[in-house]
């Protein structure tokens, strides 16, 4: 990998912080105890946990007996999805936003196999989940709403609270998929009037392999991953004591810091918006409130997919859309969801920041995103 | 912690080798991709994955294109226990061992509550599975049979081989939970005959966070977790790109050592069990073939969770029974499928050794249990 090269996918996957690694070190080096065990080796490693424990829910806005850790957020959204419907009456009604990723809406539709209907809540053309099309679903007994709190693709930040308060004046529980917005803006379970939250280590500077379900304790759930009973019986498996010392270590940084990365990564993507607009690239979303650090757009006539791979060639590395999903040629599902020609959609491209990207980047980005788009325009117009 | 500490709890968890840290630190730190990106972070990520898992495949007797990684041992037994017992037809049965891991046996219960019934196999007075039990249980038709190939208490190795043929023959697919044999003997997934093995990463020097099922491509299995797409469509989630290179790194480097690390062991343990019958510890299943490492006794009227903790403070750290499983007073199940009276069971203590361990290690450790073992029985001859 060139050093040269330039990040521009921080919803696909974030830089560890180096404070975080510095937190796990000792965890992959002399303090290696099962955190099961009753012995010095064991408690140190129960300790760490409590304390990431903390660090999270404080994060998150809330208790620390509220969270339980996953191996990430695709496990949580998983395990929120199955543990919440099968604990529900036979044959329940699941009601998932048109904008949800995968790890919500495929356990989703998984659950039909076992009697469970499946809902789809309508978008409107900036991306926010409507709530009159949650009132229409929810006239059907529905046990699990699950919106996203932002979307991954365009960044757009849905009303969780208000929807949350719809579904629950209808008796429906209510998850939230926060993997994308933890980080990036303000995140508070409490305040958002939610059953379960989904959140994520390596989205937050936090390292792979670690997340957690934020769960109000009344909520009746099953686990997912049955075995030697650890997180209170609900999810078993021997923990991964570093990679959940170093989301806790993440998360403790975000108390600080979060503010400067909201505004730092808000000025980053106004002045990129500004030259996309001077390209003539189409944004999405860019009406309704989004996450300071996204940006989806598209040239007309321009496929995404080659554009990506035009870009990371200069150095450049940017996303077609999802880079949770595996390969596919279909236009996202989210752009589908909110009305946007297949052909444009076929273009989209996002760029998603962290802190740590510069002017000097961005400038360097545009001049390259214009020399290609220039290019594949002319090698379009000769093939055709 | 001390650093006389003597660490005696490999079957609970194991140092992570430092080549295998060594392994993982760039992606800990500028090679953070997402596997699933298509720009050249991400690529390089793949790179790894696939790397690795031509590691854990070799490690195993396996094709790579038999490994689907998954956050750790019980994660894969669960995916194994429900991906297939789901495909299977309705209500039917799943046979497990006696001395199954509750990795192994909580899944299986679990699924009573879509119909299946769990049926038991029995084992004998040294801990080894009984192939006559499992003629018995066969009688009825049974989708999946699952045994261990050792047992993490006892170290007792059971004859996967045959038992696999018996089920085989009866239309049964076979499952085995490997986690306690790869590293301290020979793993060979062809050569057992099975159509489905769980391996995890953090028992054989390798990082916390990372296992795998090794699969027989025509078995037919169902995702436990749903979501982009990763592994085949078998796992999704973001991978842990360093836990699996980790656990890739710790898997080669059985291919040198591996005999090495039986042959001291097996020395270390056998001046352990000299010095323990010595002691007049009774040693559990050590008339059956065992792994090298493992040593599991127990003194009459000694409770073993106040010897373990006795030992602790004396700077040794050992088990009681099972480190993965929650706290628990009820004696161990494996104990009591072999027959063993409870109040013997009660006083169980597991010595489980790696390579690193040394024999003055082990000649300190005997003095202070013979101590321990002395002080224990005067406070309980006063209690009397």
């Amino acid at each position: 990998m060139q050093t040269s090269n330039v990040y521009l996918d921080n919803n696909g996957t974030t830089l560890l912080d180096a404070r975080a690694l510095e937190a796990m070190l000792p965890y992959l080096q002399n303090q290696y105890g099962n955190a099961t065990s009753r012995h010095i080796y064991g408690r140190t490693a129960r300790q760490a946990i409590d304390q990431a424990r903390e660090q999270v829910a404080e994060a998150c806005g809330a208790h620390p007996s509220q969270v339980i850790f996953t191996s990430g957020g695709t496990e949580a959204d998983n395990f929120a999805i199955h543990g919440i419907v099968s604990k529900s009456e036979n044959q329940s009604q699941i009601a998932v936003s048109a904008i949800e990723h995968p790890a919500v809406t495929r356990p989703s539709f998984a659950l039909r196999l076992q009697g469970h209907r499946v809902a789809v809540i309508g978008a409107d053309q900036q991306g926010q989940t409507d709530p009159l099309s949650l009132e229409v679903v929810l006239e059907k007994p529905t046990s699990l709403v699950s919106v996203m709190l932002a979307n991954n693709e365009t960044g757009v930040i849905q009303d969780i609270a208000k929807l949350a308060e719809i579904a629950k004046s209808k008796g429906a529980l209510f998850h939230t998929d926060a993997v994308q917005a933890l980080g990036k803006i303000p995140v508070n379970f409490d305040a958002l009037g939610v059953h379960a939250m989904t959140v994520s280590s390596h989205k937050v500077h936090g390292p792979q392999g670690a997340g957690a379900l934020i769960l109000d304790k009344r909520v009746d759930i099953a686990p997912l991953i049955h075995g030697g009973g650890q997180e209170r019986g609900l999810r078993s498996g021997t923990e991964n004591v570093a990679a959940i010392v170093g989301f806790g270590a993440a998360c403790a940084l975000l108390k600080n810091e979060l503010a400067e990365r909201v505004n730092k990564t808000r000025q980053l993507r106004s002045e990129l918006e500004k030259g996309l607009a001077k390209l003539g690239a189409i944004t999405f979303g860019n009406k309704a409130e989004r996450l300071p650090n996204t940006s989806f757009f598209a040239f007309n006539q321009i496929d995404g997919e080659t554009l990506v791979m035009a870009l990371d060639r200069k150095g450049f590395a940017v996303a077609s859309g999802s880079a949770c999903s595996s390969d596919s040629t279909e236009p996202s599902h989210v752009l589908m969801a909110m009305g946007v020609a297949p052909d444009l959609a076929r273009g989209a491209v996002r760029v998603s920041l962290s802190a740590a990207n510069t002017e000097e980047q961005l400038s360097a980005f545009l001049a390259v995103l214009a020399d290609e788009v220039t290019r594949l325009r002319q090698l379009t117009a000769v093939a055709i």
